[in-house]
């Protein structure tokens, strides 16, 4: 199952637990593990706490600091997203959570965030795939 | 299945590997995957060698120099805790690990250690999840 | 299943997507989800481009000023390898990828890469363990 994802920034957090937790829902599984993966080389999925967020943004200035957009990136004489594509990879495409009761098992503070690196864009696919226990 | 962790200083690598191990053995599980999860926003799941330990002080003292613990984060002002949240965010809740025999598959130097960066703290909970193959 | 892979630097992004389908296709498993896992306290798995594999050597960079390779870390004074395995515990040793007709379900950009951060080496296993749905 493959939904879509908008991004209306260069580098934005886009809380996406609920599309998750109803197609989970719709699903009819209640117990196993649940594999979110973004089909991109410039986004990533990462869980941290969104109720407040500034946190996303902390976290962005944080990325930006230790790998910055611009530093003479052999990649950027073709496409100027050598940054975009160095973070995914330190981040990670995807997430594996455990299911319980049909619904993700998450911490009270935990949420789950599809990372734009290289936005916006109109047409960031996640990938959910559950496994049965 | 969830246990729980105590950690004693600000920052530890704590080592639940035979923890792990030990539901494992008892889930009568030979061969699948096994995923671990902690169920926190300021902690995190990682794999590396605990033979020598102060590989743990020099993983937590690189990545202070890479994420600041003090930064002016906008959630410091909220809750002193900002680096916890993105660290925790970059090295990830959770690692998911091969089974073969009733044991996870690991290389001779890589142990399953929870991350605490924002201790200490009596009750970090982690989810084991096992797949049958 | 465990496959082997060498290393010919100290650093190197090594493609194993065509190895992991080629295992995947003798499998005769349709739909589910694929562990890559490699067996190292000082070596990674990461998802990223690799049609420009230029990409490849700015990740190495970047990650090198993040983390740099000398810092009179503890370890180095047993096994000059510190830096190496405070990178592999950031990366992760594994990723967990969908699997859809027998082969894994991966954006036009994305290629599975085994990251050397301590080679030459001739003998870095990875194992591949596959779910069905």
């Amino acid at each position: 199952m493959i939904f879509t994802v908008s991004s209306s920034k260069h580098q934005e957090l886009i809380d996406i637990t609920d599309k998750v937790n109803k197609i989970l829902s719709e699903s009819g599984v209640k117990e196993g593990i649940c594999n979110i993966f973004t089909l991109h080389a410039t986004a990533a999925i990462v869980i941290n706490e969104n109720y407040d967020p500034n946190i996303g943004l902390d976290f962005l200035d944080a990325i930006n600091k230790a790998i910055p957009e611009r530093a003479n990136y052999r990649h950027d004489r073709i496409d100027g997203n050598a940054a975009s594509h160095i973070k995914a990879a330190i981040l990670s495409p995807s997430e594996t959570i455990p299911v319980k009761q049909g619904r993700l098992v998450l911490g009270t503070w935990q949420s789950l965030m599809l990372v734009e690196l290289d936005g916006p864009r109109s047409d960031r696919k996640v990938n959910v795939e559950i496994i049965r226990k």
